[in-house]
Order: structure tokens, then C-alpha cells, then sequence
């Protein structure tokens, strides 16, 4: 566990854990506010759920605290670990007079994290402000002084510090009552002195706020880049016949090294299930379906089982367990979807009706958005028999759990009741800690943060319709301030549901802009398959691919393209490296949006301070985006360097980690960046002056 | 009590409040969320205190409510009075996708009323909208119309209905069950069925939040115009000899009818306790004082008694009782002022010197600000003793309110515990509801607002510094909003302690500019004596008045000034009566900024809803203000009329309440404003279209 305070100044950078000291009791029994008033406490979740962060991730604890008139105050904040450890650390005022104070807390161990903070009058603070101010104008030194031995004199007899310290501290005291001011304006601004109250304070008034909580699950649950493809597809063979002969998790095996080199360390997979035949759909969402089409994956369940079978097509559930070892063996973790829906095949169907609604004329109510039907899929009725539906999910979370599997993505969570998922990933993750649950909740802000407030570990977001600059630079920021206490996102650049219509039109550009972006602003993304062929041929009047991988068998041929030099492969090869070799882009909440004169260039920083790196300097990414996929910009970027602890004006080297270019750079630099070769700079701080 | 929809479209206006039904407890005690998620419930107070409001104020209660899929929901603000009677209200939809339901409710009685928030599955919404769409295409007609003849039969099983209504739905659910596309398509279409729906809904599904706590509090509390004036000023006589006779309470009774006349309905005295000797300040603020000085009467104390007694220049106790009388005849209640601290004279620096600072040279500390010092005032110590003091502080404000005195302006409460005026103001109250402590707190954001959340009933704010037009934009905004469940702003224009430079500087005009916007921007505001002189001559250097009324009598001849037309005065009587007569400039929360395309010129509206207004007619008040008091402004003012139930571009009339001029007005209009003889308009609605 790292502390850093949030002050820029290297004077002000404030030890780290201090000395532990013993609970002070909250002191007021009869008024809501403390003596030293505490409010806002962050991280904190809207609906009073406990706070989220990963293994490693570092979280900004802050709190509002003042105390009356001019007396200065200390402000610690104290952490309990999940096995029940207490640490102190020391807080840092926000010099901005909103009367916040901050610290910078890397958290370790995974599990529920408690936390408090205690305000406390810092007693030698003011004296020594006062006492300084005073003695120095010749007035009232002698009082100063003498108040000032009776502090020293307090603080020496405190039995918590070392006898050494007590020692000095005592001897300081009889220089105070010594009367000679200019012996008493030294121990007032004495720099060792003021650094022995910083670690443990003198203090007689206190207040202590209420104890919040803070999971802390596993780094995979905040960090990762993701991989999307259809296993049926992986390896799958067009026959003489003209019909295709399905991939398996078998032939699937050999495309693990590809998405490995390409530097994914997370493979989802769409739907393994067997797939309904009742109403399958046929290539592009059409109603004719050929005998050998093979259907959503989404329309799950036939005579072949339901959500805890897999497809013959695809081969055994041991085949499926090779694949999941197989794909461990190249760093990668499978993830599966978890699509709470039934094709009228379904085995539920029949034994469990009550699962679903049954309409007055008996049957079973599909899915529909009047007046638009979806016959293959039934809908689940969460209220007949909860507890029983309740429990068949669980049982095949866990079920897939055995398996292996420990990251879901779950389908369309938002139709289904949020109490469920709460009370579902509660269940689970008591269990199994390491367990990830994926929120594809594209629907309305609300239901979209409440799923993620409720236990979701990662949610899709708006990422792919946020593509101009001013929309980016309010959306990332968001992502990093306001909502980071419980939503992370993953940053998907496409979907087989989304191909937005920036990819459509944008040209090659537009595939490099998205995924620089994507791979840099937040330490989760993901892509899906295809995207590194620049796929972008939309169904007209859709914002989703041509003949649709969901309902046909793709053939890729990606070692092609790349010989070809029609594959984005290198690039997101690269990007997946740059994000491996830098800490600054495995965090969440350290990016800072800066200032360019051109509307269609995005610039923000990620920053990481040295004392959360492995080796202790500072790691600085600034990114520098043409959103603009038809143009060429030159403009100027200025960007307060101070975040990342450089002076303003001072000069520094970067260089672009995309292309190895090399330049000196201050606070005012000029960029230009061409949408038809390099459209995004990404920079790395390589030394400071 | 009065309830509207937050919906602006009259179809969808609610019927105020609905039948009483019995509370459905909450149904989940596993998870935090219940079946239907409720969240973001306002009126809300950080720290969990209690929200407020003031007789007649209209408050929006607004929460986040939402489920899963696309089934409809409805939602209810429970309300409990004072006491106990329970209410139901329809909340209406903001469709604007932020999933936030409103209703706007004016609270009569005084006390503390609870709310919470019911979301149920609105059964027949869900139905009617389903029906609707599929039986006019012609699909599912059969189905649909058995679904809704269930959902009828269901509710005439309803024995809280009324039977004549139990019958005609028994009859509509038989023609559901006849099979006939058109007639089911009617009923599904049917006004009077879904009003009565809307009126007792028919659910399944339904969650509830948990109750918070609003206090209402008399209309005074959030509703006056204030004025402030020096008792020892009224009626003081240059004598011959070159000294002063005091004005007292029997001499300023004299003085009563000016500021009734004026319009002003409360009178604010600073302290009139006596004033102490040592070390009293002279003019201006200095030291060496003449024995004939009166001193500042905020250094109290001295032989003659301390906070609870009256300056002997002033008059007796009961010469005080008489004048409060005289006032309250005058439609005018006193306002005192609570300045918690002690010139050295002060009876409690013998009686209790455990409520001082003692220094270790045996001397009490007095105020300093270092190197700044304040040897005529002794701050408080609410640390050694606070039980003893907080006794003694409540015992002087019961004390006073023995004597007629209900309103208290407390001088800077910053420089005291928070915690000691939870407290404080927690007992006063409890005895005497109707007591209203105004915060002279200015001071950071966070302790301003942590005053008035912890019980202040008003504030002084950051207004006087708020002169231009992007200022007063988002200042204002957020009074409306942000703040406004706890902080009611006193919008004082000047104090003896604060004379902008823009007062200084702007000439005549931004002493009326200040004047309106102050009186129609909030529902408080304040003016101190000389304001309507145009006292602009400030000790230099400084922002307070030279020759300050603090340290010496001001002589004023008010009428003089009227007649030969250099008063503000006729201008602040008119302010007056129009808020007499406009119920929306007596409301905090219903101010609307609009668009102008000078950077000058201010925009905002008022309006209240004519559900609320004693006649039944809505009130819509327009201000145009140009703010720069040295120009004349000619510009289109852009207005979104849709805010008072004018659709865009219907004409309607407005009356300049100012000059009396009148103008057809739309949504976009022409304006010319003359810093220089009228700057502001204040304009009303007089008729629509």
C-alpha cells in the first residue's frame, strides 16, 4: 500500500503511512456535525453501495474538513484491511478554497476495505504559523514563545513517541522558555520540527467520520485488453457443397496464439450454447432461414440443453475445458457471455414455464418491441418464482465457474431486474472472489451507472458514439472523476452490434483514431474480431455490419492482410504493448484533459507518480488525437505540465511510442497530425529537466 | 398543499393529490435496490440533515426511478405533516432520459413533515401503450385484448375503489372479452380510463424508498425584505458644544414609518448592547479615540452589562420592548444582531474568564488576524467550558426572545464551532419554532454551506460580489437549485462592512441595478441605510464606507433627499410593492436564466404556476437587466416561454412594472436598456394568448 499526497510540490509530498495511533471516539452524541466538521467523503457510491477499485489501482481518497476561524487543522485518513490491519495517512489540502484535502492511496490486498477519516486541530501548525508571523515582527514574544514550550513540553511527554524524539522535543521547550527570540523563530519554522508533528500531530480537538466500505477485487477486474470472436468461425471450413463445416473449440485452439501476439490477454467468447431452431434467424436478421444456417448464438437452448450444455457443433464441454487451459497457457482468460433468454427450445421451456409468461391464450410470450417481434427468443419472467429462477442462474454461473470461467459478460442486463444482478454477483463473488461480470447495458444513463453501482465489475459505455473532441474530452473525464468509484469501463471500439458510422465513413483512420483512444484512455478495452481488416460495410440504414456475423460463419484471412498491409494488426500490436510497458495506462482515475487550438484535436495526459511504479519514476503518456479522420491538423497544444511534476516552461523529452519520433517539448508545443498516416501521437515523458 | 406535475403540457397537468392508499413495505431484505430501483431522492441535504423549506415555498421533489425493459412505471411522493396526516402525489416523467420523476408540492404547515418515493409497475400504462400499437396493426389482437379484460377484471375486483367506477370496469373488461379489434382498441385509447389509472393505479410491482425528514418553516423565514439601520443614528442631534446625543429606541420609533413606507418588513439593528472602553476604536477604525466616540457597537460589553442588557444610550430594556412593538404595528418585525464575543469591559471577562483564551502571561487573548490586531474585542473559547457558555449563549437568545425578538443575525458564525450552532439553533427552535437565525458566514464555500445545512435559516451570500453577467448566470442558478433544499440566500446589497467597487464606481445605475436584481432574484434581500443616498465614498483602499457608521453617528435627511430627487428611494418602494404583489418573486426555487446575445445583459425569469397563486392565475415575471452601469444596451433577448406555458413564438402582452410601459412580446424580443435612467426591466406576464 503507497500513500502519495496531492499536493504538486515536493516539499508538501507527504511521507506516506505515519504512525498508527488508536481510534479517537467520535465526541458528539448530540449534533450531527463533529467538532472539526468532516463531510463529502470520497470514493463514494451513489445508493450507499461500498466503492470499487482493483488490486493496484490508486484511489484519491478526499474529504471536505475546516475547522472555525484561522487554526489550522491536520486530516489523516485511516484504512482498515480486509484482514482487519489499520493504517494511517496523512492527507494534503487542496490549495484551491474548497476546503478539500486529498491522498493518494495504491490499494493491495483484494477484498472489503474499510475506511475513515479524523480531522484533528494541529496545534503546532498554528503555533508555528503564528509564532513565525509575530516573533518576526517583534511582537509578543515572549507570550509565543512561552505558549509555544508548553506545546513542546505536551508533546514530550507523550509516551506513543520515541524516547529520542521526547528527548529533543523537551530540550526544544526549554529554548522556547528561554526567552531569546531569535532561538524561538528557529524552533517556529525549524523544518525537522514541523516534520515530526507531520508524522505524528499534537492535537487536543478531533472528529472522526462514519466508517465507509471499498472492495478491492482482483487487477483483471480493472485492467485488461479484450478479444471478441465467434469459436464457430475460428476454423471453420467452406465445404464442396457450398455448406460450412462449423469451427470448434478444438480448431479455435490454434487462432489463441494469434490473439496472444497480438497482445489481448482476455478472449470473450459470444454464446457457446446449442442454438433453437424455432424461428432461427438466416444471414442478416432475415425470417428464411436455410436448414444450414446456423443461427444467433444468442437464441440459447435446444434438445441438446440449455445454458449449462455446449454446441455439438462446437464439440464436449472437455473440449471447451482444453480451450480454457489452452488459452491460460497464452495469458489469455476466457470470458463467456451470459444471455439470460431461451430460444422455445430451450429445456426450460417445458420444465420450468413459470420462467417465462404465459398468455392468456396459453402461450409463451416472445420477445417484442411493438411492433417489432423476435419469435426466437423468449424472454425470462423474473417474478413467477424468483427464488427458483434465482437459483438455476446461480447454479449455472457456478456450473461455468467449475469450468474454469471466471469473467461473464452479460447480455442486455438492463431487461433484466436490477435487484437480480445485485443480488446475484453478491452470491457469486462470495464464492469467487475473482469473478467479473461485464454489464452490456446500452440504455439510459441511470439503469446504466445503477447496474454498475450494484456490483457489476465492468460496463460497456458510450465510447463508441463519443467521437468528436469536446464529446471525448467530457466523456473521458467523466469516466475518470465522477463515475471511477463504481463504474469502469471498457472501452469496446466495436461490437458485432456496433458499427458505428465514424468507422463507416472514417476510412482507415478512423479504425487507428478508435483504438489508440480506447487502448490509452482507460486500462480496459476490447476489440472484436475484424476490426484489424477495417471491416466497415454497414446493413444499409444500420449502424451494425453487413451480413452479420451473429447469424453466418465469418472466413478472415488475417495472416493476409497484414502481409498485404491491409491489417491493423501492428498497430494494435503496438498499442498493446505501449499499454503492457506503462503503469500510467493501467489506471483509471489519472487522466487529465489539456488544452489544443484545434477542435478536432484531443489532447489529455495519464500520469502515474513514481511512488506507485515498480521502479519509481514517474511514468507520463500524453496522447494527442486528430479525431478528424479526413484532415490534416496543425495546431498548438499547451498543457499543464505541472500535473505531472514539471515546472511550467521547463523543457522535457517525449517520444512517440507509435512511430519512435523524438522531440523537446515544453508546456506550448506544435503538432501536426495527418488522419491518413498517423492520426494520434502517443508520447512518453522520456526525461525531465 | 398543492401538487403539480413537473410536465408542462396541460394534458398531462395532475390532479394534485390522489386517493390515500395504504404504504406497501418494502419488499426486498436482501438487497439494497428493490424491484423497482429508486434513487437520487431530493430534496436532499449533504450530511443527511434535514431539507427545508418555508411556508408556501413550492418544492420540487424529484427521484430517479426506473426498471428493466420497457414495461411502464408510475411513481408517488408520499408526504407525512407535521401532524402525521398522510398524501399521495402523482409524479410526472421529465422526459428528457434522465429516468427523474417530479412533482412540485407547496407545503402549508409549519414543522417537520417525512417523504418518501413509491415506484410501482404501472400495470395498465404497460398494457394500454402495448394494445394500442399492436391491435391497430392488426397482431395480437385477441391476446391483447384477454390481457387487458384480465387487468380490468383485476381491478374491479378493487374494493378501494368506488363502486360505481368497480362496475364500469367490470363492463369495459366484458367488451375486452367480446374479441372486437375497435372496441378494444377504444378502451385501450380510452382518456377517462387511463385518468382513472392515473388516479389509482393498478400495479403488481412496487418498491419504496426510505423516509427523509423536511422542515418547513414559517414564510418569514424564507420571505423578506430586509432593511438595517443604526438605533443610535435615529434621531442623534449635533449639539452645540460639537458632541452627539444619541439616537435611542424611543427617537428610531420615529423612524418606523420611513421603512414601512419603503416597504421593508424587517429591521435589522446591529448589537445595541453597551459597547466597551478599552481600547475602543475611534473613526475610521483607529485608535486614538475621543472620549465623545461612540465606539463600534460590535465591541460589547462594559459596565453598564453585556448581551443581555440594552446601551444606556439607547434606553432602558422596555424602551426596547416598545419599540419592537411600534415595529410589529408598522408591519415591521426587529431583527437583532448575535455577535459572540466581548470588548475587555465585558461583565463575563470577570464573571467567566473559562470562556476566554487565557495566555501564559496571565492576559486574555483578544482578536488578531497576525500581524493584524483587535485589542477592543475578545474572541470566545467554546473548548474549556462549552457547556457553560452554550447555557449562557441560549439563555441571552431566550432572553431576547422574551422581548419580542424572533429574528437573529449572527455575526460572523464562522469564527465559531459549527457543531455550537447545530446545537444552538437545535434548542432555540424546539422552544420557539418560529426563530430564524440569518448566517453572516463569509467566509469559503464549504463553511458557508455548512452553516446553513447544519440549521441556519438564512444566509448571507457572495452576491455583492457577483456584478457580472456570467457571475450572476451561474450564481443565482445555483441558489435555485444546487443550494436550495438548505440555504436560503439574503440578498443583501450593501452592510456597514461592504461597498463594491462596482457601487463605488457605477454611478446611480448599479445602485438600481443591485436594488432589482436583489428583489426579484430571491425571495430575501437587504439593504442597510444611506443605499438609498447613494453613499459611494469608501475609506480608500477599502470596500466599506468611509467615515464608517460603525465607530460614529450618521445624520441623513432622507426626506430631503426625495424631494430634490437624489434618493433611490421611490425605486426601492416600487421594488417593494411589486414583490408584495407578485407571489413568484416569493419563491426561491422558480428562477429560469435565459439567453441574451449581449454580454451585459442578464435574463432570468420567475414564475409559479397558477395551482399555487391565491387567484388561480399563473404569475410570470421577466427581468432584463443590463448589468454594466455604464452603457447603454440595445439586444435580442431569447426566451424560453415554454417555461410559463407560452408555446414558442405565441405572442403575449408584458407591462414594465418600472415605468408602466407595455409591449407584445414572443419569444425573441427587442430591448434597449439605459444605464443611465432605467437599466432594468421588470416585466409581467399580463396576458397570453
Amino acid at each position: 500500500m503507497v500513500t502519495r499526497s496531492a499536493d504538486r510540490s515536493a516539499e508538501l509530498r507527504s511521507p506516506a503511512q505515519i504512525p498508527l495511533r488508536p481510534r479517537v471516539a467520535h465526541s458528539s452524541a448530540v449534533t450531527r456535525t463533529g467538532r472539526i466538521p468532516i463531510s463529502d467523503p470520497t470514493p463514494a457510491v451513489p445508493g450507499g453501495f461500498a466503492a470499487k477499485a482493483f488490486a493496484g489501482e490508486v484511489v484519491p481518497f478526499r474529504v471536505v474538513a475546516f475547522r472555525e476561524g484561522h487554526d489550522r487543522i491536520g486530516v489523516h485518513v485511516r484504512l482498515t484491511s480486509p484482514m482487519g490491519v489499520e493504517s494511517l495517512h496523512r492527507m494534503t489540502a487542496l490549495a484551491d478554497g474548497t476546503d478539500r484535502w486529498q491522498a493518494d492511496i495504491a490499494l493491495d490486498a483484494q477484498g472489503t476495505w474499510q475506511y475513515c477519516f479524523e480531522a484533528f486541530a494541529d496545534d503546532f501548525a498554528t503555533w508555528a504559523h503564528a509564532a513565525s508571523v509575530k516573533i518576526a515582527a517583534g511582537v509578543d514574544v515572549e507570550v509565543m514563545s512561552a505558549i509555544g514550550g508548553e506545546l513542546l513540553t505536551r508533546a514530550a511527554a507523550e509516551t506513543s513517541r520515541p524516547a529520542r524524539e521526547r528527548a529533543q522535543l523537551k530540550k526544544l521547550a526549554a529554548v522556547l522558555t528561554g526567552g531569546d527570540a531569535g532561538a524561538a523563530l528557529a524552533v517556529a519554522g525549524d523544518p525537522v520540527l514541523a516534520s515530526v508533528f507531520a508524522e505524528q500531530p499534537l492535537f487536543s480537538l478531533s472528529s472522526v467520520s462514519a466508517e465507509q466500505s471499498l472492495t478491492v477485487e482482483r487487477t483483471r477486474a480493472g485492467v485488461g485488453a479484450w478479444y471478441e470472436f465467434f469459436p464457430r468461425s475460428e476454423g471453420a471450413k467452406k465445404l464442396r457443397d457450398g455448406t460450412v463445416k462449423s469451427g470448434t473449440f478444438r480448431s479455435a485452439v490454434k487462432s489463441l496464439a494469434r490473439v496472444a501476439e497480438l497482445g489481448f490477454d482476455v478472449l470473450y467468447l459470444p454464446p457457446i450454447h446449442p442454438i433453437g431452431h424455432a424461428h432461427r434467424k438466416g444471414p442478416n436478421n432475415t425470417l428464411d432461414t436455410a436448414p444450414t444456417d446456423p443461427g444467433s448464438p444468442w437464441a440459447i437452448g435446444a434438445a441438446s440443453g440449455g445454458h449449462d450444455a455446449v454446441h455439438p457443433d462446437l464439440g464436449t464441454l472437455a473440449d471447451f475445458r482444453f480451450f480454457v487451459r489452452e488459452a491460460r497457457k497464452a495469458g489469455i482468460e476466457v470470458a463467456l457471455d451470459l444471455a439470460l433468454q431461451a430460444s422455445p427450445d430451450h429445456p426450460w421451456v417445458t420444465s420450468h414455464p413459470e420462467w417465462f409468461t404465459t398468455l392468456p391464450d396459453g402461450t409463451i410470450a416472445y420477445a417484442e418491441n411493438p411492433p417489432k417481434k423476435y419469435q426466437d427468443i423468449y424472454p425470462l419472467n423474473f417474478d413467477d418464482d424468483p427464488t427458483g429462477l434465482g437459483a438455476e442462474v446461480l447454479r449455472i454461473v457456478r456450473h461455468w465457474i467449475a469450468q474454469g470461467v471466471k469473467i461473464f459478460r452479460v447480455d442486455n442486463p438492463h431487461t433484466k431486474p436490477l435487484q437480480f444482478w445485485e443480488w446475484l454477483i453478491a452470491e457469486v463473488t462470495a464464492g469467487e472472489p475473482d469473478a467479473v461480470f461485464l454489464a452490456e447495458a446500452f440504455t439510459r444513463p441511470a439503469p446504466l451507472r445503477a447496474l454498475a453501482a450494484a456490483g457489476f465489475q465492468q460496463s460497456y459505455t458510450y465510447f463508441t458514439w463519443r467521437n468528436t473532441k469536446p464529446e471525448l474530452e467530457e466523456f473521458l473525464t467523466g469516466l475518470a472523476t465522477e463515475t471511477a468509484d463504481y463504474l469502469r469501463p471498457n472501452l469496446f471500439v466495436n461490437t458485432p452490434d456496433i458499427l458505428t458510422e465514424y468507422l463507416q465513413y472514417g476510412g482507415r483512420g478512423a479504425y487507428r483514431i478508435r483504438a489508440a483512444i480506447a487502448a490509452t484512455a482507460a486500462p480496459l478495452y476490447g476489440v472484436y474480431a475484424g476490426y484489424e481488416l477495417f471491416e466497415n460495410v454497414a446493413r444499409p440504414g444500420s449502424e451494425e455490419n453487413i451480413d452479420n456475423e451473429k447469424y453466418e460463419y465469418k472466413f478472415r484471412d488475417f495472416a493476409a492482410a497484414e502481409i498485404a498491409g491491409d491489417s491493423l494488426a501492428p498497430y494494435l500490436r503496438r498499442l498493446n504493448d505501449i499499454r503492457a510497458s506503462h503503469p500510467a495506462l493501467r489506471q483509471l482515475r489519472n487522466l487529465s484533459v489539456h488544452w489544443s487550438d484545434d477542435d478536432s484535436v484531443l489532447v489529455y495526459s495519464k500520469h502515474l507518480d513514481g511512488a506507485f511504479t515498480a521502479d519509481g519514476t514517474s511514468d507520463t503518456i500524453i496522447v494527442v488525437a486528430n479525431v478528424d479522420p479526413h484532415s490534416v491538423r496543425e495546431t498548438t497544444v499547451h498543457l499543464d505540465t505541472t500535473i505531472w511534476g514539471i515546472a511550467p516552461g521547463d523543457p522535457y523529452e517525449v517520444e512517440d511510442l507509435i512511430t519512435g519520433a523524438v522531440w523537446t517539448w515544453s508546456d506550448h508545443n506544435y503538432v501536426r497530425l495527418d488522419a491518413f498516416s498517423e492520426p494520434v501521437h502517443v508520447l512518453h515523458v522520456t526525461s525531465r529537466a
